[in-house]
């Protein structure tokens, strides 16, 4: 259209992962979401919302979660900025470092929406290539030294995190900043948050979408020196986190006991999913997430995805190079999983 | 901070108005909130929600609201996007026309996030200064001929609404595209929708948080051509909606009687306050929306704002050379407004 910046015109939308109707009976294990409902503590926040809270606008900061995270994790609330999803962060982290003069650098493949933020600042792209382990190549990021570095860790679609070392090499070898997507990390045994207090170009960002269960609450936040997250609060939309996600969410990350037994089963069905899908000859890659990144022997992936889907179970194939033989398996329920395992011919124990 | 853009280093994060804490005995009339709660049919569609629909991410176009608003709007669901509150659709129109090379046009005063939003693209800024009566300046706006030119209609914090045949006329005028943002238009008798279908570069705004007492939930939507909300949605976050909010607005926006009757309070009000301001000496400018722009005897707006203050009354003053002498007052209930009016000195009748 006439009316829009070159650059729109030339952009193609987003592709989410495929999202059956509600009711439908579908297996998805497609789109890394937790098999597992949100905190019944949150959920009683929710039955408690009175029409009063929400005729006025919502707190700016969304001050009530923004105080649970950061009392949970054990840092200021002046250090972490809270988003509309984890997406909102990225935004943000992209319209107030990035621009045409101002770059953008990170390891593919990766998480397919930093591509399509840098190409909305009309930023430059410098995407290097991990190996075949998936290991961060810190050398050819601190070379690029891009004025925004991202890396997901643990990374999407390969499951594994990067090493804290590693990333405390890269954030001393940039002059820009670094953003460690840590949408994952609560399946991994450890973060890479105390890099914040060491390295004051790191930023880490979180999601409650995946260890908490609430993708459809939308709330993510990140974590950075109070001075980083008060210039990135400058390009927050006014009220971007609404009343019912401050609260609910506040709720749910305070649930800590309720989360880590959410997680430790999720890992324990991981482990009982990689062994089932490696007797049939997968290949499986080692994952601090909840999914894995798997190839079907032959590298079939995409008739497999697609004889699953029609056994009306979802699994995320991504149609490119480095990617066409692998396919990313959430991790569900031992139940999903088997019937799953079932579909791929695995027979199951009696 | 050197990691950031310059212009953001320079920008200055918006100012909300003044929000008490929960439970401040406060009579707010400062930032055009529906003194009346959300339909009652939307408070029970959120006692319904199940964590389940939580678990998942939401649908990304919001499908259940669109659908509704469609429904009720009579227009297509593809003329339709939603967002995260006005500002989200305000946030992807910049993004999507304006940049270093694309600039903006509005006249002014009126809701100054249009200078931050515009000021973040790096967009040069056309304004273009209201006469007293506010009528909207078409030529003016016209000879500017920017690639995108805003009108909110009703205008804050003037009041007034743009005529159609003058949003026309700048509609055909210009080369780009023409966003009028309707935040406040139930509150009026008439609004710029059929322009929609008359002039392919028009885009209606239109938001939930005032008529509808939601400004909590978030929710805002544009109407447009189908070819150019395609457009827009490519700069959307990919779930910019949340499950809860898509779900309690289509509850919401489909009850139109209880919107009609919370509507019709607040004008009746709004002339009864009117009239009391009148009878102590403040100048009342005629208001198709929620509030009332208002000139106190001498200008001493100041003054009373803070007087205000103290006797736990917020109203809206703006300290800025054209506006220093007036205040906005947002209609409340009538026992609100009476307080307001006792505060200022009118006897109010047994």
């Amino acid at each position: 259209m006439p009316y829009f910046r070159t650059t729109i015109d030339t952009l193609e939308a987003y592709q989410p992962g495929e999202q059956p109707l509600p009711g439908a009976d579908v297996v998805k294990l497609n789109s890394n979401e937790n098999p597992y409902p949100p905190s019944p503590h949150a959920l009683a926040v929710l039955r408690e919302i009175q029409g009063e809270e929400l005729r006025h606008y919502p707190r700016p900061f969304a001050d009530e979660f923004r105080t649970a995270a950061a009392d949970v994790l054990n840092v200021s609330p002046d250090q972490l900025i809270v988003g509309n999803g984890s997406d909102d962060i990225l935004t943000m982290l992209f319209r107030s470092v990035t621009d045409s003069g101002r770059g953008v650098a990170y390891p593919v493949p990766t998480y397919v929406l930093y591509r399509a933020l840098a190409r909305m600042q009309d930023a430059s792209v410098t995407e290097v290539p991990f190996d075949e382990t998936f290991t961060l190549p810190v050398r050819q990021l601190v070379e690029a030294n891009a004025p925004l570095t991202l890396v997901a860790s643990p990374n999407s679609p390969s499951g594994n995190r990067a090493m804290n070392d590693a990333l405390a090499e890269l954030a001393e070898g940039l002059d820009g900043l670094l953003a460690v997507d840590e949408a994952y990390v609560d399946f991994a045994t450890d973060s890479a948050l105390d890099l914040v207090g060491q390295h004051d170009n790191v930023v880490i960002v979180r999601t409650l979408s995946k260890s908490h269960g609430l993708a459809g609450l939308r709330l993510g936040f990140a974590i950075g020196s109070a001075e980083l997250i008060a210039a990135l609060s400058k390009v927050k939309d006014s009220y971007n986190v609404d009343a019912i996600a401050s609260r609910v969410g506040a709720a749910a990350i305070r649930d800590t006991a309720y989360t880590r037994s959410v997680v430790d089963r999720v890992r324990t069905s991981r482990a009982r999913l990689a062994t089932g899908l490696e007797s049939i000859g997968f290949r499986v890659w080692p994952s601090d997430a909840n999914f894995l990144l798997t190839r079907p022997p032959d590298g079939a992936a995409g008739m497999i995805y697609r004889q699953l889907k029609t056994a009306g179970i979802l699994v995320r194939y991504f149609d490119t190079p480095e990617l066409s033989d692998k396919l990313r398996i959430t991790v569900g329920t031992d139940a999903q999983n088997d019937r799953l395992l079932e579909a791929l011919g695995v027979r199951q124990e009696p």
